[in-house]
């Protein structure tokens, strides 16, 4: 928080923009674009802000080329360049990152028997670390977080406070996990036998790759024998479920109370979206995409966008979702056609003696017409 | 759990009723319908019980005036009065309200430095309070409770057991948080750029306003930037996820499992029934009411009652819902008829030699036909 | 993890198998069919599997009879009976089961007064135990459990890191609670009156019986009044709301991510898959079976199968699912249907003067043909 009021140039070098007006303002700090204020810059990046940008009374803003000649108040300066997104997150950093100090092993922590333990660790108070574990380099774990029999911490990975990494568990490095998350919770299996769910004794691990982050409240079942796997860059997001001997890929997002069931498996850059169930012991093809609180059932190939519960094609589901509202009038369009046929039928027919067989009756109008 | 058995006249006063019976009837506690046994009062509210009232082994009832005829068990005393629901909890806090006492600071508490401590605070073994938070007068932190640095718990407020509240955010007065929730977790935001998630550092923090209740494991995000914001008096049950820079106005109810994701605005007396989920930078507006497992993709103005996935109208849903069933009839239907009409256009036509190929059967000519 | 490499023999006669193959090969473990190696034996249960048998590298497998033929690795012993899925079961717990051996109560651990301690528990760092509760013999509380005050846990239980189970709230023997889990918080009750949402106190409890499981971050809320009950030998998945007095019979199955509202009550040997909802004050019949993400909104007589949101029998649902793609394609013959119906009609009547009303004029084409 203490990052020095920062030239408006050295910025936009920072995140290879172009200055439109003084490069040499002073840029205390960013925020959004209804909050920020004087001496602050902003940005644009969702166009669903742009008509937001004429009241912003933040000094500077990083934008789009395509945005660069939006309204906006007069001496506003600007930055453009092509990703604002990515140019926000940078101007963050640039002015939220704090040096990294270790603060070593609190004597309230619990450590176990032959821990290994990294240089520059933080060991805040009430953690428990079990027998044997493995604790990297700069690794960090926050009070409450609990780290089981023969766990490996990767360097540098980040435990948020109330945490929960069972037994045997293997986190890779920077790896961030939020408060509330359990990794390595027994996988969901009973065989029925003897007319009791017998217990399946879950001994296989998780493996949770380097530069992963877990949001909070997420479970992470271990595998009955081997591994459940998340891929290196994953990012998961809050209260979701992963079950045991899973295998997610690289650069996947996995958004908020989504769901995989056992033994699925996940490619590279998949997307489930929020609330999005897939059953078990299926495969998600690399780069598929998953609409909001879709249900999977299937194999899906690579690069599909599904959507709907059972989940079909995302621009099919479109056309049946704008038509579902109209299923109503549709039943009673039917009916109506069905008495207009009839009587359609009845009037040619009227001099033949062909009666209908019983089995049509059902499209036809139950009382019958008089012509 | 001390309270002395109580006439039945006091109850009715403390809660605005008339007796129905005898006034004198020493009370000794509040049970359910089917449970009350003698000497207990009990309460009929969801009409849906009023046949349980004749079985009932209660010695009073407290019911509305249009129950006040129910069948019920001779000698049954009544409390008539408008809204029994109030007056079971008004009755309960009677025979269950203990007085507040204070424990004071666990030695095995874990406190920062220049932490402000109210007074008669009751903080538990194995908190951690974060250096410069502040504690207001009579709060109380239960065990294994997080708070984090420069954070502000209101007065009157009551963490239960191993609840997270992370570094900055601030609690009003009378805030309840259930075990497991984590206030102030990370959003879920990452900038995709030199293909990996890079992740966006999230600065801001949450409000929670006076009179919130906040269920077990809840999981509410930090805004990016600025903050997100849980309004006066709002309700919010188990397993909810409440994404970044979300805002919530006053008095709404939130139930469990229900998601709402990023930037998103709901109004004043939301309500959000179970495992529903709103998607991101829309505004929800006062009064609305959403049926549970719904989805919301749109700004919704105020007032209205929506459901289904994606929600549409309340009332058109339910007729959508009841025809639904009905849609593999309507095929069959509209095929018969295709069938039909073609053989009745055959008929006119018969003098006519054009024959239609088998391909076409199915959906009857596109052309129009020459008579 | 110690168990020494046993005789194929001696794992059939455990799971009730007949050998085909040598049954003196000395087996080292058990692992999935496609990371099993030389010593270990594998399993095939479910025939999706099948194919894979042919590249394993196990030693031995076990299988059903109609399994027995199919096509394998020259040399591969098998193990046939009738229900692999259990013998699997078992052959793992042959492999991996520990003697317990109690650790005792730690002196990181924060006793209440009047506790009644068991025989050889293991109470763990971090461990709060309230007042008055009762810990029966070979108890485990791993380290951050919180215990009530008044609470009882049952002989052999066993809570993982970080659970907290609230003041009275009774747990049977063998329970297991995985970490993150919070039995006893509040059940979501208010009265609005005066303009605010009044808290009912929730002063019932929770009572879960012998041999239930639960994952982790589950919710299970105490009764308002009474208690809220989880049946003998019911498991729970990860991430489930159970509300407030509800009930769950016996050996039920509630998957991840499903939640079950309050006053609901669940027969014996329910299934509900994952992310399934139900309603409030309802009553589910033995043997009912939920598919994933359905929505139950009224009573379910017994051994019902159902789909959907809102749910219906599955096999009605499986038929509108199979239609729902093609109701856009439905809506657009139907439409044509109008428009050749009308046409015929003019045909016939074309000498009539019987102009159609303009109520009518919806099913007709919207463009007058000219006869």
């Amino acid at each position: 928080m203490n990052t020095p009021p920062t030239p408006l140039r050295q910025l936009a070098e920072l995140i290879g923009g172009r200055v439109v007006g003084d490069p040499s303002l002073m840029i205390t700090g960013i925020a959004p674009i209804r909050e920020a204020g004087d001496g602050q810059i902003t940005f644009l990046s969702n166009p669903r802000y742009v008509d937001e940008l004429s009241a912003t009374r933040a000094s500077a803003v990083i934008l789009a080329p395509r945005h660069e000649g939006a309204p906006a108040p007069a001496g506003l300066a600007r930055v453009i360049m092509d990703d604002p997104y990515y140019g926000m997150c940078r101007v963050i950093r640039h002015f939220h990152d704090r040096p990294f100090q270790p603060t070593g092993v609190s004597p309230l922590a619990s450590i176990g028997q032959s821990v290994t333990m990294g240089r520059d660790v933080s060991i805040h108070p009430f953690v428990v670390i079990g027998d044997r574990a493995v604790i990297g380099d700069r690794v960090t774990l926050q009070a409450g977080c609990f780290i089981g029999e023969e766990a490996v911490i990767g360097d540098e990975s980040w435990l948020h406070p109330n945490v929960t990494v069972r037994e045997r568990v293997r986190l890779g490095r920077r790896v961030i996990i939020h408060s509330g998350t359990v990794v390595g919770s027994d996988g969901f299996g009973y065989a029925f036998h003897g007319g009791e769910h017998q217990k399946i004794p879950q001994v296989g691990t998780v493996v949770i790759e380097d530069d992963v982050e877990l949001g909070s409240n997420v479970s992470v079942d271990r595998a009955t024998l081997g591994q459940t796997v998340i891929g290196r860059g994953t990012k998961v997001d809050n209260l979701v479920q992963i079950a045991h001997n899973v295998t997610i890929g690289e650069r996947s997002i996995i958004v908020a109370q989504a769901g995989i069931s056992g033994s699925t498996t996940l490619g590279k850059g998949v997307v489930l979206a929020g609330q999005v169930g897939v059953v078990g012991h299926v495969t998600i093809g690399d780069g598929v995409r998953v609409g909001a609180q879709s249900g999977v059932a299937r194999n899906v190939p690579p690069g599909q966008d599904l959507s709907g519960s059972p989940a079909i094609a995302h621009r099919q589901w479109l056309a049946v979702q704008a038509t579902l509202p109209q299923l109503p009038d549709i039943r009673r369009r039917l009916h109506r056609i069905e008495e207009e046929l009839h009587a359609l039928q009845q009037q040619i027919n009227r001099p033949s003696r062909a009666a209908k067989p019983a089995g049509r009756r059902r499209t036809a109008p139950r009382r019958s017409k008089r012509a």
